[in-house]
């Protein structure tokens, strides 16, 4: 604009790549954009079908993301995994994403599951883990299909301690393990000494203690803490030093009142060195939002969205209890000294369940210091989160976001929305080294997959 | 836009009038702004002798600015106001502001200085009290001429408990009582047997157990904690829930392994009641952080900005240690039900010595919700903050704002850039009743008056 003032002005109709009108935009080149990106799928016939139905699947999906927002998720105790979870056996390991074999896990999922095998006492070390994992004698199936979310390898085994987050309005639960800090941690599949003995600690000294004064609390309302947090520069998938900060606040009291001195102490440090800690509650809490808007009949609402970082997979309300699922991209990330993209596993975790919820990358817009370690900028961050209202059913009510004017987050992932226009849900994540035993190498965003939402838009139109 | 595509443009120069360009800018017209704002003061004789000057100006506040930006604020420890406060003595109540007798105090001063005197059990009652404070027995003085700073009334009388912050860089320290929370309290000028209870439970045991807890923990990085506050939705005046809970999240460790579990519980509930809790930190840091910014010839920078209820005063760094004052405006406010303008005090309290430490209503665009409670939008936010630019000499290196790309805050107030452009320093700030006794009616945003700045550019033109 600086020097054309007088003279008449380049004008652009663009059709098509909105990345080309963006930068036109941006060099204020005046562009007409037309509506005109084809759908990732579905023949004419099939479109067809879906708009001759449109109007019940909408009112099916209104159905769904209601129940959503009337989500009631209070975090209302804590327990073993064996005493608490649906379907937990010995033998039985959970793992995030969809269900995968041994022989098909990635590399961070296996560390994942040998440190759980020697945490459990199964295993002297990881060669024997190794082994007992690969001989068929253990079951691997997802958290997701036993009420649980866990992120990155997700593993949960019999013995480990969870949250239980209870859906007051629909009476269902979920559970999740707690947060084992930044680092070499089992859920970024490392199993060294001291990463069983963190689990040990966890199990026999933060557990009792935030047990007794969740107990002492009775209840602790974790749809108003997330709302909070979001205010404070959190989107509470890959931020969470605002939702850390306000459960810390929250059970301190309880937790002095409740413990020993020492324990106490230790306990508040433990939290207090991990601003993610209140990442596997934000978690914990999306599924028990998310769960009751399954089974509604005609309903093209995701309410899963998950990787085991070998596959990303998704779950649609009228579909059943049914998988659809397609390879795990690799995120683009900020890598740690020394590591690069040839090192990162696949996306991985369930932590897409915050996206899943209007959270985390739907919701990134709140953190815009996620976007910026990845060369984004805090417009971008808005961008990314406008985009997501295309896709979504509705605007949460409680989930609000102070750079949008306080607008709520768009929640309801739209199975016809995405598949018509392309835009994939826009996810943040943490990044695990592709071998077991490193652990994190970075951090990043990703688009969820087409694959498993063409196949289950073929699946969808099927149904109706 | 819509339907004139193919005409041609509209295109207006702008003089003036900066809102007018403003909404012809919203409706996509092309202007070209010119600068012509008239200076608020000065004439042609005074300003060519400020720019015959203005190399020397320049560097001068370059070396000022750079003294904040070099500030090195920590909390060190605590202390009772008679035994650390310059010149504190028992028959002496400091206050917020600059200077201001008795006879002239507004009434939430008033009410703030019958509460100390009865605190301090020279009063019995209201009546007494009001007495002794009208008798000239009792001497009232700045807190600032203290090294002290207090929000709103700002009174600080001899057995008050005051934190203890020390700017390492420099030296120098500075102090504040703690923050009482919200509603009836002193600060805001009410005086019932339960504000003085109050006080009394906070010196009695808030007091020492914090005491014991800073000493245990020998300092606490108070510069660091306000740069992440302000990624966490604060501006760390009107908005403190993020620097409250990491202050609480470095001293609830540290408050269990130094008190009784009755008395750690007791002190962390009220901390957590009180999101305000960390603003008077932030104040004491800001002063800190401001003072060795003082006494530089030449310089035009503003280092203090403080309100008695009554007048609004300012000091500049080579104007030595006077005061220059015009009268304080009353605040655009969101009142609390019951209240409204008619009821409010006229600005009040050492709290804009956040907004001269770049933080506070400079910093707002990193806290919309201030804005917006008033009625702005996220973007009014920005603005605010964009705006402080034009008249501050530089950009913090550590305190930056993710709205705007984790750009540095607007930082040293430029006496001369404020004057010739009549852009005033932008304050978020709380409401107090006019009337003593009663307390906050509501919080809001004001700009700084005019008076002091065309007081002070008169000085400093014969100064230089």
């Amino acid at each position: 604009m600086k020097n054309n003032l007088f003279e008449s002005k380049l004008k652009v109709a663009n059709i098509g790549m909105e990345s080309f009108a963006d930068s036109l935009a941006e060099n204020s080149v005046e562009t007409v954009r037309v509506d005109f990106t084809p759908p990732i799928c579905g023949d004419s016939s099939q479109w067809s079908s879906v708009y001759k139905k449109i109007s019940s699947i909408n009112k099916a999906n209104k159905i769904a993301s209601d129940r959503i927002l009337q989500a009631q998720p209070f975090l209302i105790g804590m327990g073993k995994a064996g005493d608490l979870v649906p379907g937990m056996k010995k033998n039985l390991i959970l793992h995030a994403g969809p269900p995968v074999s041994w022989d098909k896990m990635c590399g961070p999922m296996r560390g994942g599951v040998m440190a759980a095998l020697m945490y459990e006492g199964m295993a002297k070390n990881p060669q024997e883990a190794e082994k007992l994992a690969a001989s068929g004698k253990i079951k691997f199936e997802p958290c997701h299909d036993h009420s649980c979310v866990g992120p990155m390898a997700g593993i949960i085994s019999y013995s480990m301690p969870v949250f239980i987050v209870k859906n007051k309005k629909f009476g269902n639960r979920a559970y999740a393990t707690m947060n084992e800090g930044l680092g070499k941690v089992l859920r970024y599949g490392a199993y060294s000494p001291d990463v069983i003995e963190r689990l040990k600690w966890m199990e026999n000294v933060l557990y009792p203690v935030l047990k007794r004064a969740i107990s002492y609390l009775g209840e602790i309302d974790l749809k108003s803490m997330t709302a909070q947090a979001l205010h404070m520069g959190d989107e509470v998938h890959n931020r969470n030093r605002g939702g850390t900060s306000l459960l810390y606040r929250t059970l301190a009291p309880a937790v002095i009142k409740t413990s020993s001195q020492e324990e106490a102490a230790s306990a508040l440090e433990f939290i207090n060195k991990n601003d993610h800690f209140y990442l596997n509650l934000s978690m914990a809490m999306s599924k028990a939002s998310l769960d009751p808007a399954a089974g509604i009949k005609n309903s093209s609402l995701v309410y899963i969205m998950a990787r085991n970082g070998t596959e990303f997979g998704i779950k649609v309300s009228s579909l059943g209890n049914k998988w659809f699922t397609g390879p795990a991209p690799v995120p683009d990330a900020l890598f740690f000294a020394g590591y690069g993209k040839k090192d990162a596993n696949p996306d991985i975790g369930d932590s897409a369940i915050t996206e899943t919820n209007g959270l985390g990358g739907f919701a990134i817009a709140a953190a815009p210091a996620i976007v910026q370690f990845v060369g984004g900028s805090a417009k971008d961050s808005v961008k990314y989160t406008e985009k997501m209202y295309s896709i979504t059913c509705a605007q949460n009510n409680i989930y609000r976001i102070p750079a949008l004017d306080f607008k709520g987050t768009p929640t309801g992932i739209d199975l016809i929305k995405a598949a018509k226009t392309g835009i994939m849900p826009f996810i943040d994540t943490g990044v695990a080294h592709k071998e077991p035993g490193i652990g994190q190498v970075g951090a990043g965003v990703v688009a969820a997959p087409k694959e498993p939402f063409i196949a289950a838009f073929e699946a969808f139109v099927k149904s109706i």
